[in-house]
This record gives structure tokens, sequence and C-alpha cells, in this order.
């Protein structure tokens, strides 16, 4: 398997977009920054006006450096879609000052969402608190956080996008691990409100993903793809890697949401540490040929 | 959290079976000899006696160490249960030459199992074969391997029991991850053949895990236990932690078991570099009480 986070060869995989000298077709294409980890704002804006890249999907903190206003002149004069915002969330503490300090940042980031012209706010509802077992519990805070915002966002012309992570980010990043159980929270709340984000990363492994997918229909807020990397890092978090390294076969996935009726934006959004460690500009190219030749 | 895995003191959990001098019930104990992984089967199954454990689950590779006659003559000598054995599966190659080793490999261990009086053998299915990313081809493979080796289980009085590992090891080590779907596979097959293990460690984050544990009634073959430790180490595998090293809440689990009809074993098992590190004896101590006090 090839593992060159930023190789120019895709292996195995025989694409017919790609060394035939037709363009890819980049129309949905969207690069969420974290990929370009080390580019602020400003220069993922650039990076993505030079490749061709039409949308891009944004970081809050990344954001926050170049300030909220100057962010919304540096895609608007690149005339990019901004597919989401990322991320709000971490809504299971159980401490009543701590929530509250988690929804009032909630509701900022809904704002900001909106300033970016962004249709959505990735939420990572956040693990167990620290020292407690209650999984239960965590879960029902997450729900009861959810009912507080969602209308809030709904107002703004933002959807929350509940994002499913994978299971072994369950005790300390998100209480919500399955598209199921995604969708089972979202359901209880008006479609324009609340709906999910489909990761192949986080779902790939999942027996009914691809009946969660069609139940899904016009929830599907976000559709993110990276590739699943083995071994797993000793920051599990960084196992997201350049689509055609890992073992995920992403076709029947982009095939899956285009028939759930999905027409957005495709984000590619990798936390690996070779990848940011490359020359973010090679990063592009290596990402447009794999989407070309993987997702498509 | 308490993160020494054999430290006599299980931080914040009072329990009611120990320090009040009434001795724990430990009629159901059993030890999956991984926990003492320094141990032969003599020494495992002298560390049970000493302890007053009285049973046992087995693995292969020590058992073949010793031979499976005189493995046979340990346990029966000191009157313990086997309570397994492990384990058999890796049964997703494709090539035909492999997929053949591993059925007859498979039927060897149905034979070992049925020496030893387990009365079940665990299966682990396997991962993804080397380069493949066709996990629903994989998980066909498991299907038909299991129809082939069934009969010849129930036969010998051996129960299959799958094993849905934690979504985090669908690429490399089962492409069965969750309960729902070793049932939907067990149930093709007669109870007496086909079973599932409900293991904490692998089952714990999924959102239908007391609905399928009330659906798998009799399927229930063997219940083992052991915490899900944080962060995940560099090898993933030993991510397996002592019982209130951390985050799972063990006793729903233990009388979600109960209440489904399983009244057999609760088997430790633990992957944990620094468990193996430490002597067994003073592990065993630890395991009775962390048992006594969050399990039962």
């Amino acid at each position: 398997m090839n593992t060159s986070p930023v190789g120019s060869d895709a292996g195995s995989h025989t694409g017919s977009h790609t060394g035939s000298g037709v363009k890819p077709d980049l129309t949905r294409l969207s690069l969420n920054q974290k990929t370009t980890n080390t580019w602020g704002v400003a220069e993922a804006v650039a990076g993505c006006v030079r490749k061709g890249i039409p949308a891009i999907g944004l970081w809050r903190e990344p954001v926050q450096d170049v300030g909220l206003e100057r962010a919304v002149e540096l895609v608007r004069d690149a005339r990019l879609r901004v597919s989401s915002l990322c991320r709000g969330g971490f809504l299971t503490a159980a401490e009543p000052a701590a929530r509250q300090r988690a929804l009032d940042d909630n509701r900022l980031a809904v704002d900001e969402a909106a300033a970016l012209g962004a249709p959505c706010l990735v939420l990572v509802v956040g693990g167990l608190p620290d020292g407690s077992r209650d999984l239960p519990a965590a879960r029902e805070r997450v729900a009861e956080a959810i009912a507080e915002l969602a209308p809030y966002a709904g107002e703004r012309g933002v959807r929350l996008a509940l994002e499913p992570l994978h299971p072994m980010y369950c005790a300390d990043r998100a209480v919500l691990s399955t598209l199921a159980q995604a969708l089972d929270l979202a359901e209880q709340f008006p479609v324009e409100q609340v709906g999910v984000v489909v990761d192949t990363f986080h779902l790939w492994w999942d027996p009914e993903v691809w009946t969660q997918i069609a139940r899904a229909g016009a929830r599907i807020t976000s559709f993110q793809v990276c590739d699943f990397n083995l071994p797993i890092p000793a920051d599990a978090l960084l196992a997201r890697g350049m689509m055609g390294d890992g073992v995920i076969d992403f076709r029947p996935f982009r095939e899956a949401v285009d028939a759930a009726g999905y027409t957005g934006d495709i984000e590619v959004e990798i936390f690996n540490a070779e990848v940011w460690a490359a020359d973010p500009d090679e990063v592009l190219a290596t990402m447009i040929q794999r989407y070309a030749e993987l997702v498509l």
C-alpha cells in the first residue's frame, strides 16, 4: 500500500480522470484547511485559487487569527464557497458553568459560520468528562444542548452538523459514534436546523453505513473524505490519511451520498503529521489527483 | 483516573465486596491466560488454584508449548473449568491455498477446544487481506467459512464464538465490528454451533449494545471484561486495561448479560504492557479486587 502522503503516483489505482490530458472535474471539491495545517486562511484561500479548487472548509482558530471580517473578505474576494466551519460542540460538561461556556461559545461559532456564509457548523459533540464513566448521561447532555442551540442556528441560516466520530474517540472526543445514532438525534429537529456529517474515515467500518446514508437523505450537510491509515499513530487523531494511502474504498461512499440526494461539496480533511510536514502546494496537487482518481 | 495496572487501591470506587472482611464471590471468575502473559499453562493453572479462581481461558500457543495432552491433564488435575479457547478465525484470505490452510487450522483448533473441555472456540475473524479495500467481500468470505466450520464444531460439542472487535481493528483484525453484525451472522446457524462473545472493551461505545445483548440471549457464549484505556498505545492491541483504570462502567454490562440469560464464566482478558510487566500474582490479586468491586 502506498504510504507516501504526497506521492504523485497513487499506486495501483488507475484513474480515468488524470494522466489522459483530461482536466478533472473539481466542481465539488473543497479543501478543508486542516489539510494544509501550516497555512493561515489567506494562504489556504490563495492555494485554492491557484489550483482551481472552488470551495474551502474553514476552522475557527485560523479564522480568529486573521479576524472574522478579514476572513469574510478573503473568501468573498476569491469567490470561494465556504463549505463548512469547523467546529463547535464539546457539549458534554456536567458542571453548570462549563456547560454555559460551551453553549455561549457554540452560539458565537454559529454567528461566525453565518458571517462566512458557511451552510453548516460541524459539531464534535465531546467525550466523557474527566473521571466520568457515565456514557448515557453524556449523550443526554448532548441532546439537551442541541435542543438549545438548534433554533438559534436555524434563525441564522446555519445548520448544526452532527459528526459521528470513529468509536476509538468515544471516550475523549465524541459520544456520537455512528451515523444511525447521529440521525436518531438530528431527526428530533427540523431538517434546516440539524444535519449530519458523513466522513469516510469515521464511518467506513460500519456495516450499517449504506442503509444509514440512504436514510440520512437531506440531513447530509457535509461530506468529508480522507483515508484510514494503519498503524494508528501515537496521536490517534492523526490517523487520517491521503486518499489512496489507507484502506477505504471511496467511490461507493460518494455514490451512496449522491444517491441520497446530496449535491454539496466534497471536503478533503486530513490530519496527518507527514502531510502537514510536506509542501502544501504539493499536498493540493496530490489531493486533486487522488480525488479525481478515487472519489469521482 | 487511576492508571496503575496493579495498584491495590481502586481509587474512587467503593465496593461492598472487599475491605469489609467478606470474601468476594469468585464462582464465575475466569482468568484468561493472556492477562498473565509471562506465565505458561502450568503457572497460570497454579496461579488460579492459589487464588481460588475456578476457571481459565486458554490460548492455543501456550497450550501447544506444553502439549495438548499435558494441558488437558493440568486443568483436569487442578479441577479448573476451561471457559474458552482463544483463538481461531482469520478467515478472510481470498487466495484459495491460504483459505484452505485457515479452515484446516480452525478445525484443529476446534479439536483442541474439545479435548480441553472448552465450551467455545473464540474467533477473531480477520481483517482485510493485504492491499485489499473490499470490505463487503471479506465479510462474505467470513460467512462462507463459518458455514463450513459450524457443523464440524457442533459435532464436537464446541461452539464457534464470533467476537466482534472494536472498529479500530476492522482493517487488520476483524471485519466483524458490532454485536448486531455478529448476531446477524450467528443466527444463520443452530445456537449450539455458533454463538457470540460479549467483550466490554470492544463494545462499550456502541449505542445499540444493550438492545443487542438482550437480543443475543442464548447466543452469548463468552463474556470477557477489561477496561478501555486512554491514550491508545502505539500498539493499539495493548489498550486493554485492568478494570477501573479506564472509562468503562462494568456493572451494567454484567447485569445486561445476566438478564439475557447468560450464567457462564466472566473472563478477564487484558493485553497491556504494564500489566504484563508486573508480578502475575499481584495482577491476580488486583484482578480479584476490581472484579468484586466493579463487575459483580
